[in-house]
């Protein structure tokens, strides 16, 4: 991974940061690569997600997931952080459309998902750390339901990635499921690098210790100075944009196969930095569709955004065919991997051109090892940017009143936060139908 | 359609609207009524999108489609609003998953893509007004071959939406291809309710008629005062916040089949308003699946942003079937669409409880004609944001500079704009390897 921040620089766009900024910041990433480091080494919770490509064990994987091995499809059931890595894994290596998530709770969608599966060739990866996330254990008990009116024995099919304790640990146990456990000390959208994120791509025959290895070489590439460092470089000018105005940060791969990394990316960002009163607003989007919908708009509008762009270097292409028609004569022996790649130039330019700031970064190709590399390093650009940010990384207090209110609404707990639901205020426009 | 602005007032959010800010809003409101009533009246470029429940011909694309009525599955080659509606109408109408749609150049997703149809049995909608788009261009003379490849007649299988002229015409011509026009005077992204949108549905066998209906009854709640037309409170409040600081629109749907609709969102408000330095960044998310990702940054993060929920009142729901989990016995009995339900509810309640400004924009169920009247409003909606910002609503223009640099690289036409390209400023950080 190599990371481009040539088109940040003050000379180039508004807000942008001068070289003199960058070497004053510089310093600060020395000492927040100090707390970190320390971090990892002492096991503190939230930094040990950095040490994951070396603790994380993929012989227990492969055991685990040993007896599904005939599995042709994967339905992973959880969601936020127990969802996405498992789908940017699988999106990315190219089986993402047979590694379907159930990461919501639409009884339409819901139904079509399992009506679109040969359930008897599908496994089952349910993950929740605590074991009782509401979303994540209705969604599981409408499928178990679902495989036994299909003469499925579920027991047979599921794999359950959890925590050491809790209701799916043990009702692992009672069924003697294939189990493994979420990381300790990990935060769900830092454990991508673990069973949560791995099992569904082992399962389908992707090489795993390949994405882990890739990892480690990330891990490798710590180090003291943004200068020096791709993750630190995109951390520390990502927060160095945000101090000068770049609320947003329109997040857009060049690979339809990122476009799952896209939200997880989403998710590391907002939950981990949108905390007292900061934090970008990830916006995602995908080149090249979004140039013909969100273009206009980073061009011209506020500048109050970076945009990351994301791209391997290298990509299996096709020809576009000669064809008859003359005004699109110069496209015929074109790759469009070769268009992409042009309209990727041409976009970046485009921005530069208006002085709206953006970052580029790079993997040579997009496979298991440049995955790997990829994923570890955004982890490691959000934990620095925590540190520049002073913000409590690891945790996410503010989702915890909705949840409340929610199972108050259920019926399971008394919540005062219940109460706010039925006082809102309301001023409801309708459609006047009496002319 | 109705909208609820209430957690959008001055006594709830920060930035929030005081009820006489509202009431001086709404002459302005009145007089962009005007404007967008003489536009429709006059048949001006852009304002003619709102005539389109009365102007398309359901007719016309009953009689074009009838020929590919055995197709099971729809492939639409477009991009930008010549693909985004057609994929929104499919998804929100629950044929989706047989409509796929090419809207990138990504020479992996083809053919991922392409694997994955039965082409002797989908129908090929190639989507573009002028006939040249690259993008489009590129991917249809690739699944021509895919078609030839596979014993398929292309001719037999393909349907064009283009202009009156062009080089898609004369193709469509030359081999009788069956063909529907662009709407004149219609920007892409605004022409959901006509053949760009509604082709696939129609050949997949849902009541088109029934949109077109639904958008009728959205152009009938016209009216000029923001209380009492939905779709102008939604406009209104939007751009109201926008010049109080909210500089980000969060759209969050409560449906999975609304998730097209939000990309069709994105474009809609981010082309149209994104232009002078001003527009809101549109960020897509989804309900519930989003609470946990981004929801702390919209609880926790800046005051920056308007929230906007869109729900339909009544669903479809399934049970969620009885377990012997203790802790998870509240979800016993409860539908899996009263569980979303309940997530709505609370995370409304819980940003409102933060002072963060949202809105709710609710139909009565996703169904035909809810789905028009919803399409049809936030058209209006936009188009009135974009009298109250007096920005040129319905032009493009910075993304032509892009285009030129591509085509330029491609060696198409010499182009200044590809020189900046090769000039880049570049501060490539790397892995520090020599360790």
């Amino acid at each position: 991974m190599n990371v481009d921040i040539g088109n940040a620089l003050g000379t180039v766009a508004q807000p942008g940061i001068s070289r003199e900024s960058l070497e004053r910041l510089d310093d600060r990433v020395a000492a927040a690569h100090d707390r970190i480091e320390r971090g990892i080494a002492n096991e503190k919770f939230g930094y040990t997600a950095l040490a994951l490509p070396e603790t994380a064990d993929p012989d227990a994987i492969r055991d685990a997931v040993a007896p599904l091995a005939d599995s042709t499809h994967v339905l992973t059931v959880g969601i936020g952080g127990s969802a996405l890595g498992a789908a940017t894994v699988a999106g990315a290596l190219g089986v993402g459309e047979r590694a379907p998530v159930l990461d919501n709770v639409d009884p339409q969608s819901l139904h079509a998902t399992l009506d679109s599966l040969p359930l008897s060739e599908t496994a089952v990866h349910v993950v929740s750390r605590s074991g009782t996330t509401a979303e994540t254990l209705a969604n599981f008990l409408v499928v178990r339901e679902a495989m036994a009116d299909a003469g499925v024995d579920w027991t047979d099919r599921t794999i359950v990635t959890t925590g050491e304790s809790g209701p799916l640990r043990s009702l692992a146990e009672e069924h003697a499921l294939p189990t493994l456990s979420v990381p300790e000390g990990v935060p769900g959208r830092f454990s991508v690098l673990s069973p949560t994120g791995l099992v569904p791509a082992a399962i389908l025959g992707c090489d795993v210790e390949a994405v882990l290895a890739g990892g480690q070489a990330g891990r490798d590439a710590l180090a003291p100075s943004l200068f020096d460092c791709p993750a630190y470089a995109y951390g520390a000018v990502a927060v160095a944009l945000e101090r000068r105005g770049a609320h947003v940060n329109a997040f857009v791969p060049y690979a339809e196969r990122l476009e799952y990394f896209a939200e997880w990316f989403a998710q590391l960002w907002a939950e981990s930095l949108g905390k007292d009163g900061m934090g970008q607003t990830p916006a995602r989007a995908l080149g090249a569709t979004d140039q013909h919908s969100q273009l206009q708009l980073y061009r011209a509008g506020r500048h109050d955004k970076l945009v990351t762009f994301v791209r391997p270097r290298e990509r299996p292409d096709c020809t576009i065919p000669e064809t008859e028609i003359e005004d699109l004569a110069y496209l015929g022996d074109t790759g469009v991997g070769e268009l992409l790649d042009a309209e990727f130039d041409a976009t970046e330019a485009s921005l530069a051109a208006a002085r709206q700031p953006n970052v580029r970064v790079e993997i040579e190709r997009l496979d298991a090892a440049n995955l790997g590399e990829l994923l570890y390093g955004m982890e490691a650009a959000c934990i620095l940017a925590g540190e520049l940010l002073n913000v409590a990384t690891f945790t996410q207090p503010a989702v915890e009143w909705g949840k409340r209110a929610a199972r108050g609404l259920l019926g399971d707990i008394d919540a005062p936060e219940t109460d706010a639901i039925t006082g809102k205020e309301r001023l409801v426009v309708e459609p006047d139908r009496s002319g």
